[in-house]
């Protein structure tokens, strides 16, 4: 039997070579059962002139299936389905039924209900995104990463790749972050102080897992990071809300019973405001005098353009009573899933421990990738590049903002990514946000960073970390159009 | 100033080209503070010939210096660090006090006194490992994976890999395992029944959360998988441990009261049994009666080669009541990190929801690698290859046993990767192993796999996955005559 050459179609939307499209074309043929033991396949150059590629592309397609033993040749009569090619199950799955558990019983927990879910996965395809901590493509060092990570694959690192670390991290990774990444904002820490973790969301999880009780009391900003009041939401402790001012998280509003308080000095989230030192060292003294630990969010620090960065919170701790929490997703991009938690050695033993039972490491690969990035000095030649970007980005919006007559609410001492907006009284920003969706504009409403039921409607972020400063004055121009109408 | 060639030294530990290792020594020193503002390097001649290096070499390293702004170069005059490279904190940090926090206190939750790290970090180094999961490296397709991955780090799927997906998945992973994967398995499930995790163990871990809660019953088998356990005793519901057979676990002896039963079917883990078809369909049986569900960890599925394996208890469910576990970390490499969940949409949606909280997703390029070398056919090829080489070592294995008069206890229909061995009555593996350690045998000793506080101490386990069929007789020689003495 022979396979008809008019099966084989190559769809535009396919994605890699076309020989790897080819390749895996006929692989999903044979292992679908489509394709039978012992049948013909059509001579390279008929497929290539039916596909309309080069022959050799179906030569080398036909070549590495041979090795891959889902071919066999047989002289010059051709390719052939091999014999010992992977077989579909002989047996037939019983036809499902209604499903019968009741599930409404059988989930002892829910986790759903979050509205983590504010931004359109299709955001790229925006002509306006002012959408916050994604990465501009156009700013990446594509092809150092790429560089970095094949020397990452390299057989030398083969095994730091592919094996079970337990409950390890990548020793380059962590002495890289402890040598070169804290001593910039003057945290000193040994490596048994430092837990690589999946992303900054992560090291927010684990921290609240394990500090935090149904008995104890959590203390946020607010508004604040909404995963984060999610996170605490999760772990059923008490969670009392503080108000920022223009200087952040305030001291003196911080309850005594608070057990842990969560905080991003260098900027705040949303409001991107910065905490000046003095109030920085007020934070420890009440920390202190409440017996309270602290859970620092440093999310964005290498953004720092305007002022040089002022030393973490952590830095002045002598107490070790700040947990820091770093991440790579602003500085390198959020898909690459790497943050770190650095803390009192108790505290990032049980974090280990809790980090193995969970999910074990953060992938090798990943791991390895990142420690040559950055030891190669590549990140901070990419760093100092999204620096200047969006330095330039920045004083356009200004520009902007201001000739539009726009209200900016909190704008950072630092820099930063956003501006934190505010509409006049009344507006309701989600309304706002979905009309503007229409003419090809992004912007996030704001009251999910608010605490309680009374969320206010009037403010909203504007990102400037993934739009062209070419496009940012017609954007602004129509975010303006649309809350005067 | 000039920095003398002297402070340049390659270690002959460094990893790495020595094009990135000169780059990276520059790096450090200027980011570590070493070297200043304006101070010049040594010519490219003279540090290539200090180093021992090909001057090229030197120059390369510098030439991409240049590009990262860590160095300027004036004209003939030289090298010297750049105005522009990054600097090191100017405020110094203070000295670090005692810690005042009392951590006995302030841990709300400890996750630390399970008993994971059995096996030594560098078993590779021993001779005769007999460790069990982790990864040949001259079993496994380490170029084509290596092609894989840098086509999915091409341009293309740039997008794909950095982006923050929130709580999807890479849907090309999704697909190839819906279509090519599960079927295998006699499994149908559609992309929404599906949740790619950060391996078996995040899968296992997930599913406790959402099903059980302090009030519910969870069924194990007694033997298990140790760290099994430890999420289940993290979850603080009530554990009841069954005792297996040789066909597995057994259906009557699951009490009553039970809500989630977790059972390995395939190959039950540690004892390797099978659990045969009419089991299997009495197991479904029981569950119905007592309305619990199941979860099923198929985490060797593929490692069958002397019979074809069988369909898995997920593919005689009607009722939607049986949750499975995959892995690819037997097949492809532990520190690839990467499982999955197929469930009911109703469970899925909550392990969807949990896993975005606790870690969003695992990271997009991995997930796209995979799916890359799965979907072009390479890993059909090399579970082949793992399977021959796991089938030849296993018949070594059984004449070595037999011929040293060893016992096996358990060793599965389909094949595996292990023997579950019994040692005569009053043996304690564990001062065995640490015996044999010493002549370079690794051992797995048995006892943490069973419950309760009287874990019987003569039962091991013998891997062999990670040791050449050469050294297996030798090795069990060693291990007869440490059991003999």
């Amino acid at each position: 039997m022979a396979i008809s050459v008019e099966t084989f179609f190559l769809s535009p939307d396919n994605q890699g070579t076309l020989q790897a499209q080819i390749q895996q074309m006929i692989a999903e043929g044979i292992l679908s059962g489509r394709f039978r033991k012992g049948e013909k396949l059509p001579s390279s150059r008929r497929l290539a002139s039916h596909l309309g590629v080069s022959r050799i592309t179906v030569t080398l397609a036909y070549t590495e299936l041979l090795a891959n033993d889902y071919l066999t040749s047989r002289g010059r009569s051709g390719y052939f389905v091999s014999n010992n090619a992977p077989v579909p199950p002989s047996f037939t799955p019983p036809q499902k039924g209604e499903e019968t558990v009741d599930w409404t019983r059988a989930i002892g927990r829910r986790f759903t209900g979050g509205n983590m879910m504010n931004k359109p996965h299709d955001w790229a395809s925006y002509r306006y995104p002012f959408v916050y901590g994604q990465t501009d493509p156009s700013l990446f060092d594509h092809s150092n990463w790429r560089l970095c990570a094949l020397q990452a694959l390299g057989q030398k690192d083969f095994s730091a790749l592919t094996a079970d670390y337990y409950d390890q991290d990548d020793p380059r990774l962590v002495e890289f972050i402890a040598r070169n990444t804290l001593p910039r904002r003057g945290i000193i820490a040994r490596p048994e102080e430092i837990l690589i973790t999946l992303g900054a969301q992560n090291a927010l999880w684990i921290a609240a897992q394990i500090l935090l009780t149904q008995r104890r009391v959590a203390a946020i900003e607010d508004p604040c990071y909404y995963a984060l009041r999610e996170i605490l939401e999760q772990s059923r402790c008490h969670v009392t809300p503080v108000p920022v001012d223009r200087d952040g998280l305030r001291p003196d509003a911080i309850p005594d019973e608070s057990d842990v308080i969560f905080t991003t000095p260098s900027h705040q989230c949303p409001t991107t405001a910065t905490m000046p030192m003095a109030r920085r060292h007020a934070l420890l003294e009440r920390a202190r005098d409440i017996d309270a630990l602290i859970v620092e969010d440093d999310y964005e620090f290498e953004m720092s353009f305007l002022d040089a960065p002022s030393p973490a919170l952590k830095s002045l701790d002598t107490d070790g009573r700040v947990i820091y929490v770093g991440s790579f997703s602003k500085s390198l991009f959020p898909g690459l899933r790497l943050g770190y938690l650095v803390g009192s050695e108790s505290f990032i033993r049980e974090a280990r421990a809790l980090r193995a039972s969970v999910l074990r490491h953060p992938p090798g690969h990943i791991q390895r990738t990142a420690a040559y990035f950055l030891s190669l000095g590549h990140y901070d030649a990419l760093i100092r590049r999204i620096r200047e970007a969006l330095k330039q980005r920045r004083a356009v919006m200004q520009t902007a903002i201001d000739a539009h007559g726009l209200r900016v609410s909190g704008k950072g001492v630092f820099g930063g990514s956003s501006f934190w907006m505010q509409a006049p009284d009344g507006s309701n920003t989600d309304d706002i946000a979905t009309q503007l969706r229409a003419q090809s504009v992004l912007i996030e409403p704001g009251h999910h960073f608010f605490h309680g039921p009374d969320q206010p409607t009037n403010f909203y972020r504007l990102g400037y970390s993934s739009i062209p400063a070419t496009r940012i004055p017609d954007g602004v121009a129509r975010i303006a159009e649309a809350f005067r109408s």
